[in-house]
């Protein structure tokens, strides 16, 4: 068997999101389809992350085999072709060894969150940046986006149809960028809980507002989710890459 | 008569471009509308640039007279609301002196055109950007386009359907920008002729396609549209400031 790697672009507006459902546009449903069309083979592609709906990759990576021996390039002009009309596009495929497993081998999934923060409506960014109309304290958010780093139980920070075991995660690294309007919030992790960056987003956002007093801290020392902020939209998330 | 100034954003895409039409959706056309239905006044808005269908903003500006008095910021915030859900919004508004002129008093009109040159088509760029597919060899662009910057007659570089009485126009300044794929071509004019920006960028890219053999040096001396390129597509174009 040939095993594939392919690098995966979308703008997730639209899609019921990366998982493949009976009724929806997935993105993983779309790749499987142009895959059948290219080779003929009926496959099932492995994601390194499954994305909500509405939530956009600028590098998602997923595997899948074929019997047939094809030339990488012509795997990733192909499946481009075969995914025409889709907003779903492959960056790149590589030949890789079977020891590769898209899910498996990842060790760090890096997310980045991005918002305008201005007073008027959103135009060229509608659908891909979450437009905050208040103004922002940038320093706060900072300050107490640092909490977040290392070992914690994440209850707080969990959607309520997260169905993970356990609440505890390890975040690696949060950075918050500002670039005039532009306030990009970059996370890092080996794994995530359902809507666990939206929230993280919404709470330091409603920090910044001044609308929560609660430091970061304490919400995490308080295990409950009605102390944290607000789900963040989906449309200004990116899996914007996976580190294996 | 109170006399405001407002810097505008727009994604041109479905729009017939900024001027009224009889039948069509203008740019012009419906922040008209939007300014009748906040004020009640029946006015005509006067741009700085006439840009096409399908060429987008993000520092349009332009004038218009009220009797009514209106704080700035309600104007903006509420021509924005007047706005939704059209892809055009407000940025600024500003009182300013019978003296201004949107039109008259602009020095300078800057246009960015946005490539994006990559195998994979476009997903998030794909009306605001002009995906080219083929490697481009910028080195010899950013050479070549040095011959713009001066006074000269570009008859080589307008549309058919250009209604100017002279072909010649001093170009003040051009600057191309490579960051990875993204390419980005900066244009500063007192004035242009019709298409003039996008048929300079489609020539500079079938240069760097190794497609054109001229040199821009010829192709203005040639005084001949055929020697030129091809007209770059309408939604990689931005008017990105108008000086004063």
């Amino acid at each position: 068997m040939n095993r594939f790697k392919i690098l995966i672009e979308y703008d997730g507006f639209g899609y019921v999101g990366w998982q493949r459902q009976d009724n929806g546009n997935s993105i993983q449903g779309q790749i499987e389809k142009a895959i059948f069309k290219l080779s003929g083979e009926n496959i099932t592609l492995h994601g390194a992350g499954r994305t909500d709906a509405g939530v956009h990759a600028k590098g998602q990576v997923a595997h899948f085999e074929l019997k047939k021996i094809f030339n990488e390039k012509n795997i990733r002009d192909g499946l481009n072709q075969h995914l025409k009309p889709q907003s779903i596009v492959i960056l790149e495929a590589i030949l890789v060894s079977e020891n590769f497993h898209s899910r498996f081998s990842a060790t760090q999934r890096i997310y980045e969150y991005c918002i305008i923060n201005r007073r008027a409506p959103l135009t060229f960014e509608k659908n891909q940046y979450w437009g905050v109309f208040k103004e922002l304290n940038i320093d706060k958010m900072i300050l107490e986006s640092k909490y977040f780093i290392g070992k914690n139980s994440l209850e707080s920070f969990r959607s309520a149809d997260c169905q993970s075991k356990t609440s505890i995660k390890t975040i690696d690294d949060i950075k918050i960028f500002q670039k005039g309007i532009n306030i990009n919030i970059v996370v890092s992790a080996k794994s995530f809980l359902h809507s666990q960056v939206r929230i993280m987003v919404g709470t330091l956002v409603e920090i910044g507002k001044g609308k929560i007093k609660l430091s970061v801290k304490e919400i995490i020392k308080n295990e409950n989710r009605s102390c944290a902020g607000v789900t963040a939209p989906p449309w200004g998330l990116y899996l914007k890459e996976i580190k294996f």
